[in-house]
């Protein structure tokens, strides 16, 4: 792997790790994960076999990916952030669980975090969540269900809170219309309360 | 040692491991704690001295546990759960707090997680509580008192939230009785709310 | 450094330990983090280039410390706790966000943990708050907004919920005024609902 840089004390057994991605100090990225161009992982994380890490993803310390999560590009996964994959979990060695742990069909559900989103210190997604395009999770928050795109949410479970632009500023919607204030994207509501499409994107 | 696997960059104090356990990366477990057969430590758990973990245990990644901490057998404890053993804590170099902790009769709370419960992901047990058998805390549930065995409980701080069968499937109470719909145990309530009997015990 | 421990498997870049001081398995002190005398590093803890750390701190397993996170002297740290610094964040690899984290002053958010306070298990800290001397943050709390001297705060956003003494014991105030019963300490009402100034230092 081409420009790749792994800290002396990370362990990456993945060959499927793209150029200009650094791995920090006692990270593990197992074999058959993917990640993609330009990343960084953070020290002491987890990537498992299976998981789907897009490019130029942040992923703060500490956070654990499993087989089951795809993210998407530009995504920050900030520090100690938590998926799951199993929404009834038991000991796989508890005889009376044995029975369903044969077959990952019976118990492993994706979670899918899309382009340019933000989950923030320490937040937990249950099992098959999508979180939305540009979405913001905010630290702390327990998300059990799905998350639009722009939209913030927090608290334990999340509810949603407001809407940030893709440069992470907050947007203020009156009248269904709302110019972020710190790059100048155009939003639009569109259907009341539930999404934001740019109306028209700006010069940078 | 028999049968015990050790991930080379592992750190492994203890000589009281069961066989057929493996350690994962970047996990230390010390000298005097004591881990059962058949169990699984993920990576970069932390496992005290006085620490005791059964049989069949499943440890995610990441979790840490402590002196005063007993997991019975075929437990799960999902990634990064965070026990606890110190209602008030301290720095113990402060020096206001240091009389505290000369004597660990002072602070020490034990916390039992009983067979076969589940701890989902970055669970947070308050110090001295007791998880039933079969219970289930959900992921980022911050329990603050003891749940009762078989009951699903969720929320910050955590409530009762409904019940599980031993396999780990929700269970669907009516008039007092309900079938796991997926294992087929039969439940009974025993007392109005509080707790569930296993009836008859089906073929499996 | 003199009568620094460093454990063979932390890794220590800093220059800037105070003596005493221990640091433990699996820990990663960057170059340019400064750490008082007599603190106690646990293992898998991450302090970042810029972080400050005074004297007498415990930090427990896991914790991650960023730039622009000053710990005051005799903190307790627990487990697994998490700063932040940044209120609005994205990837520094999303085109969108990149003009925003060219500059440390568009985002970077100082949070102080002043004099004695205590973090407990898994507490989330949002960027920019203050913790005040002696203040008690329960386990799991996610805290959104300052925290006064003395004042005891749990829950998800984290909500007062009583006092604490310099010790850690809870405090009964009546009527304006309160002794800790384990310490001895007197302690006196100064804005009602806000603050309580320790009156007459009782001999230890």
């Amino acid at each position: 792997m081409k420009d790749v840089f792994i800290h002396p004390a990370a362990i990456v057994e993945s060959k499927d790790i793209g150029g200009g991605t650094r791995i920090w100090a006692y990270a593990h990225v197992m074999a058959g994960a993917r990640v993609g161009r330009n990343c960084n992982v953070g020290g002491h994380c987890f990537i498992e076999s299976g998981a789907v890490v897009g490019n130029n993803v942040t992923i703060k310390n500490g956070s654990l990916i499993w087989e089951g999560v795809t993210i998407e590009d530009g995504v920050f996964v900030g520090p100690n952030v938590l998926f799951t994959n199993d929404l009834y979990p038991r000991s796989q060695r508890l005889p009376q669980a044995q029975g369903r742990y044969r077959d990952k069909k019976s118990w492993l559900l994706p979670t899918v975090v899309k382009c340019g989103a933000s989950l923030s210190a320490g937040a937990v997604l249950l099992p098959g969540v999508t979180i939305g395009e540009y979405a913001a999770v905010a630290a702390g928050a327990v998300v059990t269900r799905d998350v639009p795109s722009h939209a913030l949410v927090k608290g334990s479970p999340a509810r949603a809170s407001g809407w940030v632009c893709e440069c992470g500023a907050r947007l203020v919607i009156i009248n269904g219309l709302g110019d972020c204030t710190r790059c100048g994207l155009r939003f639009q509501e569109a259907n009341a309360g539930t999404l934001l499409t740019r109306e028209i994107r700006s010069a940078q």
